[in-house]
């Protein structure tokens, strides 16, 4: 029960969005990777809200590597990185000590904490902090990528626009540098006007995203509890307004029969290859060799402009409330890279389970 | 990267198929928790095939506990539960050493052991071994049940045939004794016959399970990583067959706004309660006191007796394969009582975490 | 806070002295290593009573393997070991339900578990529980001698007549087959004439085990708290009448100066070695390729047969109390082979962290 | 493997001598607990150097707390503190990048780290991250000692220079406001006088630390190696220096026998309690209620400025070393407050797992 992700190699998460920084600490990682500053930087822009279509709360995301790195090379000891609150609207939020937000995490965190907690902005159920996970796993992703392990999401679903899967390796390329991840950029408008129009109407959007995995190993995971979609989803479900993962044909399966659905498999090149892959790459727990495919649904963001019931937990009594604040009618296309980070970090623990702790930097 | 659920409260299996036995260890159990054998085998016996839409294996399941129960109550060290192994017939999976049976954990098994796994019947990944689960969560159960938490698995769907919803406490006790757990009795007849029509067709049918806790606590998760989804995601996928998890509306959130997802609240009863359960009870990954509901999709079985292409792991080429031996033309309905059971053991180790563990046994 | 030792190759123990069972589930251990059942007798053998310097209780400690080996080699997935509870003399452990054992764990256990334990024999907290330990060591072992690395434990201190230390590998050779694990077999007859002595007495001793490892890789270990030292500590204070652990000089140190302790360095055959081994082969928590070596010290039996006063905690008044039962006036040479079964468990599981849990099959 | 310590209340290190910062990441702190940073700084006072008997490195370890901290409260999510590096002279250690101190970390970090570790001042070794184990542990005593329990180092022998032993919780108040802790202060002068010689001789003394902890509940610990003497022995093991850790009467087990050594009982104000304290308040891993007592010994400090033999790294040759940089001739007066933290943060845990995770802020 613990904010740490990982078993050999782990993530510990702190901070809240309007205290003096947040972050994160890296621990198991392994001496002698390389450390880009600059693929931090183009990694935590992919989460940065921007246009007509993200809150206006705007933020440079600088952050510093406190310890762990050195001359440009992780030491193997762990890492701290800390990305510090700047723009800051407190006073926005003092309606919402007490009274509740409809779907947000507004009254667990007061019964969990028994109303110490740090309410302003979300505090530590901010999506703010996913800055400290996409920091994180941009330390991660470079050394993956290295060893033939490439990880990309797109948005498969906003508000029922759909874009097509994937279908290849050769599509991570295409999803490159792009700040709104569609595979077909002709659904890209249809989305945001989706967006756009949730938003002059004081509403919210969900969505889903589809993350694959090309170059995994096969033989990563355990048969019971610590499985690769066990692991996965749990890192997945951290991710603020997720509520549900599937892998491969995921809640299709129930339609469909044994014959249809099953991965007949084949020689090919000297390699044990499935003809399908309606299972997302993972058998029994364990990565068989194909690409690792998953869908993650992401809920419309709950803080919405417009007036909904709710209770003052101050007075005990019934209230309304219409959000004031910076907020976004969508964060589906912010979550891809947070996807791409809880992936790399859970893929990169698993692995190293299996081939030791040096294995990542060598 | 362990065959152990929990953090306080765990559960470690053991066993293959056809070995001497398998089991479960229970450790952090409270003591003083009265343990009813009968209770156990009645829990057992929801897993067992029965009549035709199930393998013709049938085991007693006569299980023996080794340790941790005095004088018929728990004693606060651990439990081992064994299961002995008994109507095993190993010469029917001869032929299944080295050919991979499609879509089954067969190859991924190969790869990560090296060749060195038990493969008949599945070894240590056959479903057999959720009959340790159900061992274990039925120590817990009662106890979960004592303090006001109570759980219930329904079949939603076999094959594209629907249950109802459920729709309030009152249905777990609609549940009791049913070995095919639909809350709509009309719907059973379709539902098996679609498993009949599967098995005499050599195929193979899966579907969705819903599962509900009412009585939960608020304040039970943490915000990143230990989530409650998470934590019950992570446990879930390891039933075999699980190929996705979806709390509320789940799947259905990317179709709908804010404006009609948002679960509005109230004071009833002095209680803080909501209008709706779309977020199936939790927000920020922390219980709200709301029933917790999910689904849990499971995929046709794979081992049907219809030939499919596949592959000889000693030769390295390819072949056919069509499957012997005893197997289940579906287990959605064999698989609703793990289900409650690991949701049973996930929930009383995040109690014991909140309230220590000795709480349990108060 | 749980029975279990290790990170990723982990021993959960269970049982009681007098209840169906004890054993070990030792989870995350490779795939493919040999397992010869008549070394993990012969290791049983070594901590088994013999002679008048032990309990005249005698069991065959007969085990089973119930899971994880597969002809002849572990599969890779948890091995479950047995070992069934025989010569119990239950009617012997009346009087001590409610009279406390002093310097036992009688009352700690009676506050604990609040009185659910079961107390016949020690329970849970018998020294018995540490034949599984051993038979869990006995599969590690021969695995970790393949690697070059080999572990041995003597008695160095008995009611204060010392044995001679460690001189090199070929001690190991020497201590070979001998129940009674003297470096220097004159000191035998001096030691076992003080537990006849304490014996006949109706009094008990103690003493101290010196273990050392030689052929351990430098480089294992982390600088906080799962540092070398701690994870061997923490394995060997579990060890029932430890009270104390330490490394190369240990409490010696304290009357040394650095000039004179500080163990200097030099090139061997083109590697680094030290002059002297005051540290016990661990700087920085951190293996440095010279021997381990460290000493343990194991009070006397606090079970003896002369009267000493306690308390009664069903009425809470002060008594007398004088054992019967079988106890062991000495137990420190037969926990010689518990030290190494820890010690085993602990570097194969930071050795399988370092170099991946396929390591120790290969 | 992790430096991580701790089970539902965990603290996570991070930092180099020379780097940024160090710092800690305190999880799973029960919300509602004052937080003073008075206190903390009280606690930072006490391990900084001081007079001649200290490194003349001196840095005011102001300390800045990053999240989790919330209007004077912990808010029972994570708390990263950070302590910023200041009076670095990184050019001291340049000659120290490839000869490696005897006794030291220098050449176990080059092993596991492959070259990559941040040799400057000790890197992630420095006895400097120690100030961040203090912080963290001056979040924790407070609200231990508002539940009754209060812990107390103080300096048992410095050089063969003996202090006597603690008498009773009185004693601690003796121990108050003390830069260098002895209970008897008349042998203050002859330590310190122990520690000049040896700084004058370019030579460096150890010395045994000894901690009382007074209204400790029975009950606390685990039987097999989660027990009480074993975690406490873990944390104080990661202390730079420690080679050895003994419980009440420790390594003096060996030369007594069952009957002078066993703690009798006694019912004493309707509460059982123990004629003496031999076993040092644990029983078969559990605290019994009596005073919990322990000693930790520190070798000398390893960095002395005589001429040592030790090797080159970089061209695998013998050569000598006479350390420059700034060092302290003893470091046992300094790591009593490091004794005090990871006791508190180690009990914290222990106590949080059996009460419940919100008991430490009620």
């Amino acid at each position: 029960m613990k904010n740490t992700l990982g078993n050999v190699l782990t993530v510990t998460l702190f901070g809240e969005s309007h205290g003096a920084a947040i972050g994160a600490v890296i621990d198991g990682i392994a001496a002698g990777i390389p450390v880009s500053e600059e693929f931090i930087c183009e990694q935590l822009s992919k989460r940065r809200p921007k246009g007509n279509i993200s809150t206006p709360r705007r933020e440079a995301d600088s952050f510093k590597i406190l310890s762990g790195v050195f001359e440009g090379k992780t030491t193997g000891t762990p890492i701290a990185v800390m990305i510090e609150n700047g723009d800051t609207h407190s006073s926005d939020y003092g309606e919402m000590k007490n009274k509740m937000r409809p779907s947000h995490a507004d009254y667990t965190a007061q019964v969990k904490y028994g109303g110490n907690q740090d309410f302003r902005g979300g505090g530590h159920f901010s999506g703010r902090i996913t800055a400290a996970i996409v920091a994180a796993g941009a330390l991660i992703i470079p050394a993956l990528n290295k060893k033939g392990i490439f990880i990309g999401t797109h948005i498969k679903n906003i508000a029922g626009v759909e874009d097509r899967s994937f279908e290849g390796v050769e599509d991570l390329k295409n999803l490159e540098g792009k700040d709104f991840a569609v595979l077909n950029d002709d659904i890209k408008a249809l989305m945001t006007d989706k967006i756009e129009a949730a938003r002059k109407d004081g509403n919210s959007v969900g969505g889903i995203l589809e993350t694959a995995v090309y170059g995994m190993p096969a033989g990563i995971g355990e048969p019971w509890f610590d499985t690769l979609e066990g692991e996965l989803s749990k890192a997945l479900f951290s991710i603020p307004a997720v509520k549900g993962v599937q892998f491969g044909l995921g809640f299709g399966f129930a339609n469909t029969t044994g014959a249809d659905a099953n991965d007949q498999m084949q020689i090919e090149n000297g390699k044990v290859v499935t003809f399908t892959n309606n299972n997302g790459g993972i058998l029994g727990g364990i990565s068989n060799g194909m690409p690792i495919v998953f869908g993650t649904v992401i809920k419309p963001t709950p803080t919405i402009s417009r007036e909904q019931k709710t209770v003052d937990i101050s007075t005990m009594s019934d209230t309304l409330l219409a959000a004031r604040g910076r907020h976004d009618p969508c964060i589906v296309h912010r979550a891809a890279v947070v996807a791409d980070s809880v992936t790399a970090i859970v893929l990169a623990d698993m692995l190293s389970v299996k081939y030791g702790t040096d294995w990542l930097g060598e």
